[in-house]
């Protein structure tokens, strides 16, 4: 686990697409950051109070998140003062970027001299252990997409939030860096060595109250065949309770394979559920999750009503509406 | 590529079971292996000539292969001598074991001061891409099975070494480590990463003649909930022409899940169909290859006549039969 709470890292991001690692962590977890720090020029703002690493420490931060992502993934010589100067007061440093904080020769020693830990959350930090099937006690709940980056993450925190808020147990269980960052720890599936990648998932969600919800974060789609495999052991390890389809609908293929078709709503129920089942005999597709961000609201509406009239299923945005019809969903279960 | 020819390392192998990897060198690839090396109280033997290293090496071998595994996967002591005797004489060494060349100290400085390698098979060497989903040239077959541990690499062997007996272009393309060592190359699959597992099965399958096949080697089950997400990755990153069905029929449950029967025939059928045709649609499933090693010769032939009425596909055991009826069935396609 990173130790919270976080100051973030905004540094010299252009624009507001850039920081949206702290972004996430602001409206996801707000009680996990006491500020923001941007260096001159940055064209970012998360709605934090700007504060010096000093003010930081006073508040209670333990950690530097770089909560941005710049071209190419790399930690920036323009950063470098600053994370060093963090690392000299006692901060530790996390990120999700593609190069790691461990690969910089300045970054490892000035940890090492303050006994301060790194956190390169793309890279995992346990042996997991090779899936064994056993079932485990609480429920979990795993977002399926028809295709990549369609809202899973979203919809398993907006599910998280308003079982939350209802007063339900819930915990939302990361499986990528952003969702890692957001909650401070979980799985970087992504990275995990194939033999383990369900034992991984296995260990994120373990025996829980049974009345306890795990909100998985899904990743990759049954039907995008550059990362299949990695959803396959999530639909095995979690062994879900409840399926949520998720989907863009405006889509014009599978997202970079122009040469693929995103599968129809019932060709995904019918294969994750299948699959599924092979875990769980119990598991129930139990709502659909839109993203209707490319839609006007008429047009999202239309749309959210005409599926959910096909499909037989509550059918939201969970960004437009919230999750709550979701969540009544699984209450019935 | 591992260099070819070898000699076949048995070493102290209490059993001929230990020696299964040096056996099925011998069995499938005999022309890469010169002859066999056995110490003091070996209770191995592939069949082939005992040989000192000078006299292998003066028969032209290139890399000694350790064909025997033991309790542990561990490297044996009592081995060392003879390990770095051959580094000294200009031979590499080639091991699948758990335990890892490389981590050996000796081994690893005897290899440098003689400008030897040491090819340790469960390892990745190869910074494999991302899939790309992009059709490639060329006819692909993959065994999928209803368990692991099924025949599906056996099955693979026999219909590459039926392909090439008759004449046509035929290669197969091995994805575990004894396959490795057969053939002298492929990818541990297992052992990649999963964003890249996909990519590895494309990157092992490239682009080839209109009329050759690639026979890939099967892993796990789409069915066994702690490898499905290596199936899957082979299911779509192979982009697979045909299928074979693997099946174990004396199973009680899946292969170390007390708690999982095995799927039906037909269940895998459909499954592992229309998950292919995701990458292929002309994907057909062309024949079932049943492990009847449990069975009497007249128990056998009444199961394979059972399933072959039932599933209306050629069904044969290819220890016992030979692979013929599925080559058939792929030249028919």
């Amino acid at each position: 686990m990173i130790p919270t709470p976080y100051l973030l890292f905004l540094g010299d991001a252009p624009d507001q697409l850039a920081a949206k690692v702290a972004q996430g962590i602001k409206d996801w977890r707000p009680e996990n950051a006491v500020g923001q720090f941007r260096l001159p020029g940055c064209g970012a703002d998360v709605g934090l109070d700007d504060m010096t690493l000093e003010a930081a420490k006073a508040a209670g931060a333990q950690t530097l998140v770089i909560g941005v992502a710049n071209r190419g993934g790399v930690i920036s010589q323009a950063w470098k003062e600053v994370l060093i100067q963090a690392l000299e007061m006692g901060f530790d440093l996390a990120s999700g970027l593609h190069n790691l904080l461990r690969d910089e020769n300045d970054l490892v020693a000035a940890a090492k001299v303050n006994g301060r830990t790194l956190h390169d959350v793309r890279i995992p930090s346990v042996a997991y252990p090779i899936a064994n099937g056993v079932k485990r006690t609480g429920k979990r709940c795993l977002a399926v997409g028809t295709d990549c980056s369609v809202g899973k993450m979203y919809t398993g925190l907006a599910m998280d939030a308003e079982m939350r808020k209802r007063g339900l147990k819930s915990t939302f269980r990361p499986t990528g860096q952003t969702g890692i960052l957001i909650t401070g720890g979980g799985v970087p599936l992504d990275a995990v060595v194939a033999d383990f990648m369900a034992g991984a998932v296995e260990y994120l969600t373990p025996d829980n109250d049974a009345d306890h919800w795990d909100h998985i974060e899904g990743q990759g789609s049954l039907y995008h065949v550059s990362y299949s495999g990695v959803t396959m052991a999530l639909v095995h390890g979690g062994q879900p309770d409840a399926l949520v389809l998720s989907h863009e609908p405006t889509r014009k293929h599978m997202r970079g394979l122009p040469d693929y078709q995103q599968p129809s709503l019932e060709d995904l129920r019918d294969t994750a559920l299948a699959m599924a089942r092979v875990a769980n005999p119990a598991c129930q597709v139990i709502g659909i999750s839109v993203n209707t961000q490319h839609l006007s609201e008429d047009e999202a509406n239309a749309y959210l009503k005409e599926v959910e009239d096909r499909m037989g299923l509550p059918t939201v945005d969970p960004f437009r509406h919230g999750a709550g019809r979701l969540v009544d969903a699984l209450e019935a279960l």
